[in-house]
């Protein structure tokens, strides 16, 4: 089967245009199908602060009002999916931005109410992706650049980055050979959080639960490392988590850390 | 030939919720290829004034400064292409939202100064359209939404919506039977600019010729009739212009104006 690399950048690389300019001239590098899907990053709260919107964070996760889903859908797939789609296609790699909403590539359903309303934050259906869409834009040799805003209906929804990334690989693995890489800020995941050089190449499920029981792994890294598991066991052929700088590392496996089952 | 109809709504529909619903319906119910072209509406102005950078016109066009690129890449290709799209699709048009710079499907080049800096705008170069790009998607069965923003490289550049769509038709006209529409919010060209209802139902360029001489033409139409017979000279099969209300009846002749040579 034909190989898809999909790689997720984290909001700290967009905001730090010198990041954000090697991350894309490495991603521009990469051989054969790919796809990038982006964070967002600290525009949307400064524009919001701009505009007068307070900026209501849960657990880490911001609440979407109907304002702020406005502001977040500007930043994301506005200004940030158009900026990174047309640098792509500045170096050479022709790039199509995305959101959930186009051709209903991923749809979603607005997050129930329990104990936090979240507001218009979107839960994927892995189920649903319009698979054949993004089959005529990779077997056409595009590259879809997917900003984290989805759909339900007519409605639009901001949703989780991690999330999209891994449900876009689980749902391509049927027709394609997947390869899922997180790319942030940290050269990969850390045996000792204090040291930035204590990169585990290779990480065990087994091992990956006793370093959570130990606190050794960053409270952050933990959804990560929670979707890559859930990728592998969905099909997804192999998860990898690392430097952005260093994405074309990762991929030849001398950089960063894979995560395995 | 395949037809590709090709509609272009101005901004004064899209300010207008009820307007915008009832044209989108309508644009849902037409059969076979089409493209939508929008135009960007008062809020990109209103954004503006909010976060305090000044709007600067020189003959109805705006001057597009760096911030003021951010804010209409963010309204439009964000905001309004965004919603759209997923309108669109809800109600039926598997609809994909696109703006130039997603496969360099629109390339342009910023404006020379002359007299007048407009700043990042961008004129178009109509024999570069990247037409395989359409065809993927038209083919495919899609419906591409376009917004008003463009490229020259990495740099994204505010262009006019109307010669977006006049510049689509004509680069289409080769491989399909292509029929332009203007949709704004009178009822087509005018003979008596008081008077609603007084529609020419077929203009020819002599026609026009002598009506712009008296000074019978609005003068807000002249760029859009400009844009409607040069069209005609470029190849595309037809060119209307009317309500977006009555977009159906437009595409049936039985409302608007249609120009002809």
């Amino acid at each position: 089967m034909q190989l898809v690399t999909i790689i997720k950048i984290g909001g700290n690389i967009i905001d730090d245009e010198s990041q954000l300019s090697q991350f894309l001239s490495n991603f521009n590098e990469i051989d054969g199908a790919k796809i990038l899907i982006h964070g967002g990053g600290k525009l949307a709260t400064s524009m919001s602060k701009t505009l007068g919107i307070p900026t209501q964070m849960v657990d880490g996760r911001r609440i979407t009002d109907a304002e702020t889903l406005k502001v977040v859908t500007m930043v994301y797939a506005g200004w940030i999916n158009t900026s990174i789609t047309a640098s792509l296609n500045a170096i050479g790699t022709p790039a199509v931005g995305l959101c959930g909403a186009d051709a209903m590539c991923i749809p979603s359903v607005k997050r129930p109410v329990r104990t936090i309303d979240y507001g218009f934050v979107g839960d994927l259906e892995p189920g649903k992706l319009n698979i054949p869409f993004f089959q005529l834009l990779l077997d056409g040799g595009y590259t879809p650049v997917v900003a984290p805003i989805t759909a339900e209906g007519a409605q639009l929804l901001n949703t989780n980055a991690d999330t999209i990334a891994s449900t876009i690989a689980v749902s391509l693995s049927k027709y394609y050979q997947t390869h899922l890489v997180y790319c942030f800020e940290k050269n990969g995941v850390l045996s000792d959080v204090e040291n930035a050089d204590s990169v585990i190449p290779t990480l065990t499920e087994s091992e990956y639960l006793a370093l959570k029981s130990t606190g050794a792994i960053a409270s952050g890294m933990i959804p990560k490392l929670d979707n890559a598991f859930a990728a592998l066991h969905s099909g997804v052929g192999r998860v990898s988590i690392g430097h952005a700088r260093e994405v074309a590392s990762i991929i030849k496996n001398l950089s960063g850390t894979d995560v395995i089952v």
